[in-house]
């Protein structure tokens, strides 16, 4: 069966499960294809439904959403890793087209599933073990030592379901609210770092350069690319090892390694199968972002160029500060700095949430993180005038 | 009266009259500015009208569609120059902003008001007269002899509505079929350049460097930023004059300025108050494109860095040939230059039809060249395999 192609420009439609700023940023580049991002929102002003031609509403626990948002589409994709295993298989069975496909994307929902596939692979990764009791925790912290990191296996995100417990007697109440968790040692590292890839069925691959994630209360801030300072062959082992993670597990689209940086090496924290914030600079700092890479792809074309445009890129968060007012702020912003790329999500201000970002690339890292950080804060409205 | 914003981001809303591929390239940089580009569209299967979220159809020359496209909106602006003078007039009586406003506008739509205001104001341009009877234009070629050029005063792009006539004989019948025309020397011109700049209603400007643009039987075919070899003195004073245009006749928003390279000079063939093709290349090869520019000088918000972002940009239109799959056709474009940035404006295709542009940077402006021009056949079915 040939997949289905927009009858009105010949080209392929590929749909996008979820409306948030990964999807919107997923169209922008679209567009730049021939092509109209399809995508399926829960609700009307969602960040990508506001700015999308082709927006279904529905939800993504309902295969009969699903199979409407993916009917006449070329291939199915995600914004998000929180559809059911068993829909996408049904999908699958149905002819439909799904990448990253239901026997790789459970590695990026499901925490446990992979730290099983990497213990398997031999991959490099924190001391861990399934935690059903008190006792398995006692007994693995008798190994690593308290504290021990608790994780959900599933539903995580931007340090939500990760509990760092100093001893046993937080564990029972933990375990009770979430049944069977994931139990960590506390790595103590240097820093985090990502890696990203982006794989293609034919099994074509292109890597960018690892970058530095700054977080702040468990929440990616800032990303510095390339890592500052990380040794050449440490960088190439990184690229390596997510490029067999990639192949390994099947990945097809963008795939975001999450790795610590340890004293002697880097250990895999967890996975993303979408754009992922840790590549959002390479939108105005790589000659190929990571959101056309997706599309490339998850369509099996050719892969693009990854490589950086200039020395440095720097991309800082833009949170939801207490001013809500954000055309005021970002006509200072693009009056007090010219050369800074705003990109802003059409996203209702809330405290803490992420409503955009900034770029700023060029050869100076030091005076890039400043204009960029002052940016966002000024956005945010930390700063007042 | 506060000028109306999104109520859904608190941002502003512009509305664009014309779905060609000038909005919709203007939507994918609205969407980084948090905002989403409404279009008026005469089609729902225009180039902007396939991508954009909102999007109303209706007839840019009917005043009550202008008016529903202006209600709510920050600013109107336009994709074309086809909108009636009256009806922007009468839209700012009722208290619309329009950029640029229809006494600015009027320069990009009527040939021989430009010319006019030109030779008002002493700026460079090519010796003309306006001609109504077969005399007027034999006289006027006694002094710069033949061929003249003839031109439609309105409604004449890429070399349509444009005349060379080499003699009395053929004078008539255009004058008869066309009604007034404007009469101009034919220019002994090394080559074709466009100096662009972007003014806001503050007085701001933003100039770009020179470029040299290619023409191909009357259509855009390249463009060369910047202008190569093109002396430092002359580029300067053409970045001058596009700025001295568009304070003296108050533009708001993008100018592009099409002028004639001389033996000793510049003149000024024709205006343009929108994106233009002249500045595609500004997407992948500055700080600031000119479809972001243009929202920010239309909204009167500070405007972005211009500066180019490598030695060269090489910008090559992709015109439609006889082949008509152009999923295949860019598949092997990708194959072969992953570096290659592909621009497709959802456009059936048509012989001759601008579909799309491909964009490449670098240092080596001959290489580029040749893989920009490869790209842009290859799309276009020109070479086969």
């Amino acid at each position: 069966m040939a997949a289905p192609v927009d009858p009105r420009t010949g080209l392929p439609v590929v749909a996008m499960v979820g409306g948030g700023q990964l999807a919107r940023m997923t169209h922008q580049a679209a567009v730049a294809l021939g092509q109209s991002l399809r995508v399926l929102a829960t609700d009307p002003d969602e960040s990508a439904a506001l700015v999308a031609a082709d927006v279904r509403l529905g939800d993504h626990r309902s295969l009969d959403d699903l199979r409407a948002v993916a009917a006449g589409a070329t291939v199915l994709t995600f914004d998000h890793e929180h559809v059911p295993t068993q829909h996408l298989r049904a999908l699958e069975a149905e002819g439909h087209r799904v990448a990253p496909g239901p026997a790789a994307l459970v590695h990026a929902q499901d925490k446990l599933v992979l730290r099983r596939a990497l213990a398997e692979a031999g991959e490099p990764q924190p001391a861990w073990v399934e935690a059903r009791t008190v006792h398995d925790v006692a007994a693995f912290a008798d190994e690593v030592g308290w504290p021990v990191v608790l994780k959900t296996p599933r539903g995580g995100y931007d340090g939500k379901g990760v509990f760092v417990v100093d001893g046993p007697d937080e564990v029972a109440d933990l375990l009770e609210r979430h049944g069977t968790l994931l139990a960590e040692e506390r790595v103590a590292m240097v820093r985090e770092l990502s890696a990203q890839v982006a794989r293609s069925p034919f099994g074509q691959v292109a890597v960018w350069p690892v970058v530095e994630t700054v977080q702040r209360d468990g929440v990616c801030a800032e990303v510095l690319a390339p890592a500052p300072g990380l040794d050449d062959a440490l960088a190439t082992a990184a690229q390596e090892l997510a490029v067999r993670i990639a192949d390994r597990l099947g990945v097809v689209g963008m795939l975001a390694v999450e790795l610590f940086q340890t004293g002697d090496g880097v250990l895999v924290n967890e996975l993303a199968m979408r754009p992922h914030n840790s590549g959002h600079w390479t939108i105005d700092g790589a000659v190929t972002s990571q959101f056309e890479q997706h599309l490339r792809a998850v369509l099996d074309l050719p892969l693009g160029d990854p490589r950086p445009r200039d020395r440095w890129s720097v991309m800082v968060n833009v949170l939801g500060g207490e001013y809500p007012d954000l055309y005021r702020s970002y006509l200072h912003v693009m009056a007090r700095d010219p050369g800074v790329k705003v990109h802003l999500y059409g996203k209702g201000v809330r405290p803490g949430r992420k409503i955009g970002h900034v770029t700023v690339t060029g050869d100076d890292l030091g005076s890039l993180r400043e204009r960029a950080r002052h940016a966002a804060d000024f956005i945010a409205g930390v700063i007042d005038e």
